[in-house]
């Protein structure tokens, strides 16, 4: 159309979502090696859902057919039994929530750029480097200033805040962390919110491997003093239960997180969802129910240590190619450095071409340039390819 | 936190969502009454799935359970079969598709907003008064100039391309009409696609009740000439297939449609979706496919059929009581000015108090002040109670 323009953010965006390009290449890999390569690049996890978790949504599913027990629109917010659910979940990690503090989502995804979009457009975005980069890419497309803090492998690429105080408006932190698999101590956490409280930030906490964290390590930011004063915590059922086709999280906003008058978040945030969504599909809120259940967590713990083992042989591979790496313990992902100064990019095509999909850790930040992420939650048949293949390829590039 | 600043859009908002406030007075109204009251207020639907739909979702969540028919995340623009199905049903209805121009959705309400954020800014949004008022808070929660074109009832409130090229960069037009009920005929429709390609425009086209469209009446403005170069059409299984707990429907961007530098605005769009979204539920995708599939296509008719025949009861009432209103043909609503110069919150009120919900047309923007919105997608109990109680309670405001 003639002298339509476009939102100014695309400007800032790189031209493609970094797994449509690797699903791009793998596509073309598999094309020219006849044959299916070993897929520890993109996140999406190989078990089915558990028994428990599966029988809840076959069975709401039904309900939805009968008369008497159909739902329709979901209340905003979500149904009061999945937040009463989660209340107890967050109760047994010992963090204290009132059910009204806790929205059901259709992912994580979505909830990162709607609690973004809450806030003014003239503001700065705080975003540890390397990370997940859709915090980066929903930031350049609402037009937010983005400050990036780089990480260094020989602080497991855990980010400490700025000496300076530059008064961000958003601070993204992950926990355990995608892509580098590491997760903060609580004296690390505690320095971060200690910053956003001074900083007068909203800390948007991505939870989506708590599932993974080991001893130690918070699983959630809430559980710390000072927390509810500044954090938002989002949290996914798609990695540990397994909900990467069904789509649900949840969202926490304190009610003492607040914008600049005085006014709650919370209140805003249910106003736009009021406005911009339709809540989630009925069977996957019983579902999400069901993976918070006593047994639902039982079984997902059992799925969570089939993933621990994936990493655990990962582990083994690359101590026998003498290749350092991050992560590997507390979330399913490992960061390895690229042998001989190559490019992240470079050791991925190598490594393609041999039958072994990962992923180029370019795509997560400048500071990921040279390594690349292997996912323990690819299936074990594939873990174990790359497990007798990678200690030969990795060492023959030395 | 000190200092921070919510996005300027939430001044131009009103504090609540219709919909928060009727619900909030129906409940009070319950409460005093001591009874249910009947339903005609929200436009949620009234049947369970049909078998044909309900055993596809079933099937398809306990395939999720079993490693080799489980799925994970849902390809970007939704699954294949979906895709072809949607592409199907289209061409049954004589609008020719490339299956990669249909996208598959959680519903509705995102699509529109999504849509309008891909466009910059500082652009205006054409939207008809009265209208759904997602379509008037996305774009005050955006920030967008909004220009209402206030309908009349003796035009059906069927508003007409304004005299003036004013360059809105989207227009809102839904047919048939939430709330009046009344759809536009291929004349009507082709004055829009006229202007909108003269002023250069996009046209976002909502047929969320295409389902309910009679003879004469075009279901999708893609079918007319000229469509393909300015009109983005969004449709929801929400009401016809009744998906209002399980959220899905498709948009079509035809590739024709472009922004100012002739760049597609579909390519803009799967940028957004990449990041921002994560897909539709797979067991959902699987229901709407079995929606769309000549059984799924029947019973859907039938439930169709059975909120038509409650809009005939409602259409009679209305006509005992002499009160004159649009709808209740083409869309399951019925849009009818309060007798004595009666605002419509006062209407909703008063029928309120004698056990009956409806909503209030001021809701739905300036021009509907004065009049109430009945929806024959309640259950025929509740339609009964309306048409045997609001001949005498209309009668006696005269």
């Amino acid at each position: 159309m003639k002298g339509l323009k476009e939102a100014p953010g695309f400007s800032a965006l790189s031209e493609e979502y970094l797994f449509a390009e690797t699903t791009k290449r793998i596509r073309e890999a598999e094309a020219s090696l006849g044959r299916r390569v070993a897929r520890l690049g993109m996140g999406d996890v190989s078990h089915p859902l558990t028994p428990t978790v599966c029988r809840a949504l076959t069975e709401a599913a039904r309900e939805m057919g009968i008369d008497a027990t159909r739902r329709g629109y979901s209340p905003i917010g979500g149904y009061g039994f999945l937040r009463a659910a989660a209340r107890e979940a967050y109760a047994a990690e010992g963090v204290d929530l009132g059910e009204e503090e806790i929205y059901i989502s259709d992912g994580a995804k979505g909830e990162l750029s709607l609690i973004a979009s809450l806030l003014a457009p003239d503001t700065l975005h705080l975003i540890p480097d390397p990370a997940y980069p859709a915090y980066r890419d929903l930031s350049s497309l609402l037009g937010r200033e983005i400050l990036f803090l780089p990480g260094r492998e020989e602080d497991r690429f855990l980010a400490m805040p700025p000496d300076r105080i530059c008064r961000p408006a958003l601070i993204f932190l992950t926990s355990p962390s995608n892509p580098t698999g590491e997760a903060y101590d609580e004296a690390g956490l505690a320095a971060w919110i200690d910053y956003a409280v001074e900083s007068g930030s909203i800390l948007l906490f991505d939870g989506a491997y708590a599932d993974f964290c080991g001893k130690g390590r918070p699983r959630s930011i809430l559980s710390l003093p000072g927390a509810r004063r500044c954090c938002v915590e989002i949290r996914s059922f798609s990695k540990g239960a397994g909900f990467t086709g069904l789509r649900c999280g949840t969202t926490v906003i304190p009610e003492e997180v607040c914008l600049g008058d005085s006014r709650p978040l919370a209140e805003r945030y249910r106003r736009a969802v009021d406005i911009l969504k339709n809540g989630v599909a009925y069977p996957v809120q019983r579902a999400a129910e069901a993976a918070l259940s006593p047994a639902g967590r039982r079984e997902t713990a059992v799925t969570v240590a089939r993933y621990r083992q994936n990493a655990g042989l990962l582990r083994e591979a690359l101590a026998a190619a003498e290749i350092a790496f991050t992560g590997g313990w507390d979330a399913p992902y490992l960061f390895l450095r690229a042998p001989g100064g190559r490019s992240g990019w470079e050791l991925f095509d190598f490594l393609l071409g041999a039958g072994i999909a990962v992923t180029p850790g370019e795509g997560f930040g400048n500071a990921g340039r040279g390594y690349v992420r292997l996912s323990a939650l690819a299936p074990r048949g594939d873990i174990e390819i790359a497990a007798a293949l990678l200690p030969d390829l990795l060492g023959s590039l030395r």
